[in-house]
């Protein structure tokens, strides 16, 4: 535990720098006098909010190259919910490197019997299913549920009201007893969230960060 | 943050000290100076090993009564890989509760495609793939095979060579990416583990404490 | 056959000697004159009713002492439409023992394509499902909803009523084709509601015993 | 109870009486003084053993036909592995009738964590594998062996050794908990191969009786 | 390719020779100068629609025997969505045969994220999705809806509005991408269909006898 | 059908042009006379074999700018066993467009119970099993094996033989009653190997364009 400190790299791959400090704020609590240090960057090249597939697409070998440029880190974090370039990363490190949905779904799976995912918009919707199929974890899935907002508007404070209509509906109707905040950039209104729907929300970057911080640890310990 | 320390309890389900004390040293690279407190203690009415079902019965209305008298931790871990009373215990507070088993899976599959299983033994196997299928998370499950050992006796260190031979079955013919230790008792085993198998090795009771580490954190953050 | 008469232990593991009563009344048609005994005792370690993980649980042990205390039966059924400690009394005994939900699920599946359940509330049907994935029956599985009644209340005659509204909408909202009672209180309401319905109604306790009732005969046969 | 006797029909497809006669002596322990008659028949228009698609087909409207002549009995079951007109049948009467394939996974899944199933011939195989799929049953299958005899052979005493064998590989090999015979001309090897292997063999006609008799005593009690 | 033309020989088993004539037309696009002939044909045997089981049976032996007697035909696709005899036929014949409701599933596949069907009549749903689970080909399904007509009136050129009405729900409320027209009768329709939709339409019959000409060219070619 | 005549572009993503003239040849018999152009294309950017995941992401982007820029082309088909950018390249066109991996599937899907595939390598094998179940078609998957060559090894004469082998190993170990072929490359092995191993063997492109020339048609029609 002595050597130079670990550091987790957090890489949002949209290009919108209010996302960033918002993810960066978001993971304060993750960070120890004596843990790594987590570092939040913006990718350059990323588009201003990953919607499209094309969005998704423009992003993956930036982060390939920008994960094999950096040898001073730990692990990595990609910070966006369609975990663009995931298994394309992978192959490029033997560093532990995780994207934000598995990762959320993932600990909302430790957290509640189903659960239930608020998305950007409906077009967005398409593509987590068929990911959530990819990763085999639809069995506890009970619903995912469009703001309708852009990327950016979705980080306003002004998001909280209707986060909170949709997540009633996913935890009402759906039956969800979690819910995943489906976008890097809602991470503000996790707690406020949680607070209003009385079930675990789960904000996939600090569900992501919070693996990565094990693993950075436990590689050393 | 400045609020007084926040506390993991992490309970070993077994009365066997020894498991105790492996786990709590397993731990010690998720203690930070300004993190939560991890305390580690044993379950006294709990059997020697936790072997059959009569031993995981016998466990879970004493560990619901252990999770209601404790006001002082912020969540709870339960270290038995056959997360005995997970329900029952989570309906007993409303705090974060973690069990094993299904954090090891958890963490399992944000780092590998693929995860396999080294259990205790043979008898142990079919109550695994019971909770898995209740979990629904078989979609990645690629084996699991048994150590055919006592929980104390997996603990020792004459157990690796025995670890790595199942673990090279797991990854070969079965083809796992990551290896899940299917009992507390064997954390002190990770590491080496890890280097002669060349994928992940997962301890459970270290991925639940990191999973409980989070939470903790984004509770009060 | 000319040995000592087959005996079926029914216990209900709750202590509500009525909820009892009506479950050996509805056995009366599976008594034959050369058959098997069937005798339905009630837990006195039971609570009231089932309604929670800690009124499973807290019967677990209870039962597998009874299981193994009981030298003269040849099967057992445990009528609880939780199958509560069902592994952990089978462990206990190399005689059948069999769960009523686990086979009123089975022979619900025997009659129809797709089936429904009735359960006595909300907070029931979580557990209901997650045991579901458990058995791995869930495929044709229509649609749980609850009559929002205790167990005391639902053995009582004005359940009908209810009944019949919640089986309708089981029927013409989620598809099911046969309907399973969940709960063994509500026995006496089989054959009245599945003539309101039109199609099979499971009272679950009837299908395990039936069931018992060939295990016995053909052990001996 | 006092009206005139309750009457289950068991059809056996295939025009082998030397079948019929084994299914009828298998059946003796499930026959009550004061139980319902339980009449064992041949299909004349049957194949000497139901091998072939063309075989199972052959039969499945002749099966129609007995069905909705026979006004007299209260339930019936179609003694062939590959349940043959099951839903065909079941269109043409609103009385049970149940499918030996059905109730034989059905009542293993009561038995047993997993289920293996003795084929008469390879060529069966893929078709039971098609209907378990059809059935939704396939997450418990461990395995499905063949015998490599024909139905007639199969039925012949000699056929035990080949049985234990086959058997022994789906308990070894494949972990099945427990064995259906794959065929109705198997029943009287049914307590011998139980002894052998130690786990329960299931005959699937008299698991189906099983469930009849239930059905039958139910409507009337 | 200079041999005797190769031939395609659709089979409808009803007996109307109007849906035969709309099959026939429908396929018109499918013919090249050089390429295989396609010859439709109306089962005579057949009933004058297939919508109940007895309907369905009664056309799989004479199906059979159709295919056996045709030496002249490379492929053979049956032209009902039940696919009634696509096994028994398969197993009488070494030439390509194909089932169009399973190809026009597989085809919608292929082109949409999930698909809906719009079946005749609510009775047929049943078997449908009977049918679904056997081809393990569920996951993808958004949903079946009825248009409550018989086969003779889903031809007739008035069923286009409800036909859109019922395509409209399975796109807007079951989140269909592609929608599947579960009669071979509808083939008329599919353009208008596809067109006020705005998704992919897929009629079952084009979609078998596409995948016909491809195998009977390349086992040629 | 008198207007200009129809075109479906196959763009094979590698920069190899030996496997694209190999690719050209094997859709020779999808030609007609009367019949859409079908025009092979090798995609400059691309690398010369598509073995990882950089290779795959690699050619994404220019896949799409390739469809985008091509408005004389009907339908389109991506010719490669990982279908790079399948949803990618949708996104940015209204005409159908294919991938050849998803169209071997469901063209196998439509010969055979069950499939299996022959890889280049072990690992694409993980690819391909992850796509698998993004797709949702793993129900009927017998099992992958690799060959252990490059791309331009196996579109080699010599290959047959190994091809052969891997085959038999699928159909008499792993059960598949169909095999595809995982690569682009290996059409011209096509016939020879389904004439040793006696089963359907899919070229997916060929699959992949059968399917283009229904759509295309059809569009039409």
């Amino acid at each position: 535990m002595a050597e130079t400190r670990a550091r987790i790299r957090v890489v949002n791959p949209n290009s919108n720098a209010a996302v960033t400090r918002g993810i960066d704020e978001a993971l304060e609590p993750l960070r120890f006098a004596d843990g790594p240090e987590i570092v939040c960057s913006t990718l350059e090249e990323g588009p201003f909010g990953i919607e499209s597939e094309a969005d998704v697409e423009g992003v993956t070998l930036p982060l390939r190259r920008l994960v094999e440029a950096d040898n001073g880190s730990d692990a990595f974090v990609i910070a966006c919910y369609s975990d663009p370039g995931l298994h394309l990363c992978r192959e490029g490190t033997a560093r532990p490197l995780f994207g934000i949905a598995e990762c959320g779904v993932l600990t909302a799976l430790a957290r509640a019997e189903r659960f239930g995912v608020v998305a950007i918009s409906q077009r967005s919707i398409r593509r987590h299913l068929r990911y959530l199929r990819q990763m085999g974890l639809t069995e506890r899935f009970a619903g995912e549920r469009p703001l309708e907002m852009s990327v950016a508007q979705s980080a306003e404070s002004g998001t909280l009201a209707r986060l909170i209509e949709v997540g009633r509906e996913l935890k009402n109707e759906d039956g969800a007893d979690a819910v995943i905040l489906g976008c890097a950039g809602m991470a503000r209104h996790r707690r406020p969230l949680e607070h209003a729907l009385g079930i675990p929300v789960i904000d996939p970057t600090q569900a992501a960060v919070t693996m990565a911080l094990g693993a950075v640890r436990l590689a050393r310990g």
